[in-house]
């Protein structure tokens, strides 16, 4: 086959800060997945993408070109409207587990597309599988008859679904090019529109335990997957939220499907409440349902019947004990005082080194490793007090979890008390991530087209 | 083997505009060398240096590394000084050919590892294997005889030089990374470094038939190698030589050579005499002999001697007669005045297309093939004269050949003569490369440590 543009000129146009021509794009992207442009020539391209940037048309264009490259799945056989949510990852992210069933039992459809966890933070999969029994591969027809009698579906995303973007990320993650905003944010997007969706609401991580570690980052990379979302003719809204702090009370598979049933039982850890009642108010006004109280469906038990039948649709037993890691280890407060801090990114390597993560895709995860925290930040803790609670099948492994926690929380013995960080006393029924959006220590900012 | 860094982090080390640490530099060469550090990865970092650059040290020691991928050339047994030069590649440029054997003939040895040509520049050895029975390759016991008996070798580079620097080359060839000082300047470098002589002459071309277009970007090139040499304790000086217009009279293969032999004979065109006699005073000068003049050696037989026995030792036949090729085609001038411009890049493509050079290193070159000028910027020429006179195996190359020459030059009808381009009327004897360096139309810079 004699290709109608040369890989070396596409690379030189974007080193030299230029626009990359519309068919230029679709062509090596094309030819990319065809293996007709190499994965050298690639990665250069990807490093001047990342070192000069993309203009917003040529960036969408690019995307649409990953989107090409496979299938879009059709969800026009789905009666109800369809809303997704993607969150850029953090630790003890266990949000879709209620998000997920609670928008469902609000009357949209959510055709949750997941991924399973590498480094330090988790993946949906890898905590609904802790669930015994729950299948994360659902055939098309399931699928849609999943969406359209119970509303809602966590699975894996097949094979079809932009393969330019799978192969592109293996490259990036082994030559320096992932930090990319460009690239990250086609990457997310991609996917997300070719899962045809109607409405997208984006959980963007800004800290220590996010891919973002400072807010501009974090508004940039919202900011561009709002505008492509948005110019592919899918509403999408971006939330900035914190993840300095740990989520929740956990991080790990079968202990955060644990704390998810606490919040669709009603209660569980206040953060956990007020990001899954501002995510479901999203997703919910993206497709224009606007008269509802997620904070109350959690309450009354209608989040709860939808999750058991969702896990039940997938073979998961919802009322099997969870898998339990054969060990713990307690980590005590070294001092008195106001516990002022308690890293994301501390807790989740320590929850990865514990077994609950993985470091190369092949690798198994154990199902009830992780960490649980005993105190939050702006709690008051006497010395001696359990802080911390180890998780791990092999008691060999809490050495290397230690010494990631070392330095990875404060404790201020003064009399003058840290800051609420956490946001512990917000009440999540009070946030309205729809038209009139005011910011919490948690949910940080909102982005819209 | 467990290897001591990992390719990602050097990479971002450069992507984030760093240093590499000089541990992390070897070992980068060393793996890539190996194939530890793959393709994608190189390439991802080869465009990272190339838009944000190297420090000088840092580059000293990546050049370094180079070198110590492969050999060195063991010069020991050669009795007279070592001298060598480096062109880094134009039209017409067959400098070498009377260059070597001039300055063997005043004394110095000049052991000169040369290339094939790409492109539209031709290559030193496709020149001198038009001569019948002239072979390139020459063992290592023949090397250093020769160089000791006749005092000058030009011969093809083992594989055994630089390796890295050969795999890098091809590789930035089909990556867009080309174009980058440190990696053009470290590539050129660690092969002259390796190839052990104690001084070294660089002629850095500047123009539109050069590599190089403007002259702050041959000027940092030259610098940059200059700075290079000198670290690595060779004695090099450097000179910015005019590439807008070719050298010479000619484009080709065999018609190089046979123009090389008019100067040998004390004849021949003037800006190759001044150029060949600038590069020898250099040359001769960074091993000390100052006391000769350069010009009354080519012009009293001395370099004729010495290139005589140079092409026998290697097989070559210098009385045969050389290849001509079966076709002609005559350019002439569409209109009268002063030829004020005739385009070193045209003229190259031109020759390139007649069959003088090859696209691909798997090519045959023609030996026949090229172009004769038949007047130079600064002559006055009528209508209908001559200007350029083709010469191919096939005619079918005649039209891409004046498609390349299209546009290639100017002549202006106007009664005010166009200025001297090729400095034609300067003559040779009066250029000092040494101490006392005079400028000149084709000579435009001297750049020393």
């Amino acid at each position: 086959m004699t290709e109608p543009f040369d890989a070396v000129s596409v690379i030189r146009t974007k080193r030299d800060a230029g626009r990359i021509p519309d068919d230029q794009v679709d062509w090596v992207i094309d030819a990319y997945t065809r293996g007709a442009v190499a994965d050298e020539q690639m990665s250069a391209l990807a490093m001047a993408i990342l070192l000069n940037g993309m203009e917003p048309d040529e960036l969408s264009r690019w995307t649409n070109a990953m989107i090409a490259s496979g299938d879009r799945l059709d969800l026009s056989g789905v009666a109800r409207p369809t809303t997704d949510k993607h969150s850029t990852g953090g630790v003890g992210d266990k949000i879709t587990l209620p998000l997920a069933p609670l928008v469902a039992s609000l009357g949209a459809a959510v055709p949750q597309l997941s991924g399973r966890g590498l480094g330090h933070t988790g993946g949906t999969l890898d905590k609904l599988e802790s669930i015994p029994g729950w299948r994360a591969n659902v055939s098309n027809a399931d699928f849609i008859r999943q969406l359209n009698e119970i509303g809602a579906v966590v699975c894996a995303a097949g094979d079809g679904l932009a393969p330019a973007d799978k192969k592109l990320y293996a490259l990036r993650d082994v030559t320096g090019t992932v930090e990319a905003i460009p690239l990250i944010a086609s990457s997310i997007m991609s996917k997300k529109i070719a899962e045809g969706a109607s409405a997208l609401v984006l959980d963007v991580k800004v800290g220590t335990g996010a891919f973002m570690k400072t807010r501009a980052d974090a508004r940039e990379l919202a900011e561009t997957m709002v505008a492509l979302g948005t110019a592919a003719g899918t509403h999408t809204v971006a939330l900035l939220t914190d993840m300095n702090t740990p989520l929740g009370l956990s991080a790990g598979n079968a202990l955060e499907v644990a704390e998810a049933v606490q919040v669709l039982a009603g209660g569980g850890p206040s953060d956990i409440i007020e990001l899954t009642v501002a995510l479901a108010l999203e997703m919910l006004a993206g497709v224009g349902i606007t008269d509802v109280d997620p904070a109350e469906a959690l309450r009354d038990g209608r989040a709860m019947d939808t999750w058991r039948r969702m896990i039940a649709a997938q073979g998961g037993e919802p009322d099997a004990a969870l898998p339990r890691a054969a060990e713990q280890h307690i980590v005590t407060a070294p001092s008195s005082g106001v516990l002022t801090r308690l890293d994301a990114y501390a807790v989740g390597v320590a929850a990865w080194r514990l077994g609950a993560g993985r470091a190369r895709k092949e690798d198994p995860v154990s199902p009830g490793a992780g960490v649980v925290l005993l105190a939050k930040p702006g709690d008051t803790v006497r010395q001696g007090q359990p802080l911390l609670e180890l998780h791990a099948d092999d008691p060999g492994r809490f050495d290397r979890a230690l010494q990631a926690l070392e330095g990875g929380y404060d404790i201020d013995g003064s009399d003058v008390a840290g800051s609420d960080i956490a946001g512990s006393d917000i009440d999540g029924s009070d946030v309205d991530g729809g038209t009139a959006f005011q910011p919490s220590p948690l949910v940080l900012d909102r982005v819209t087209a």
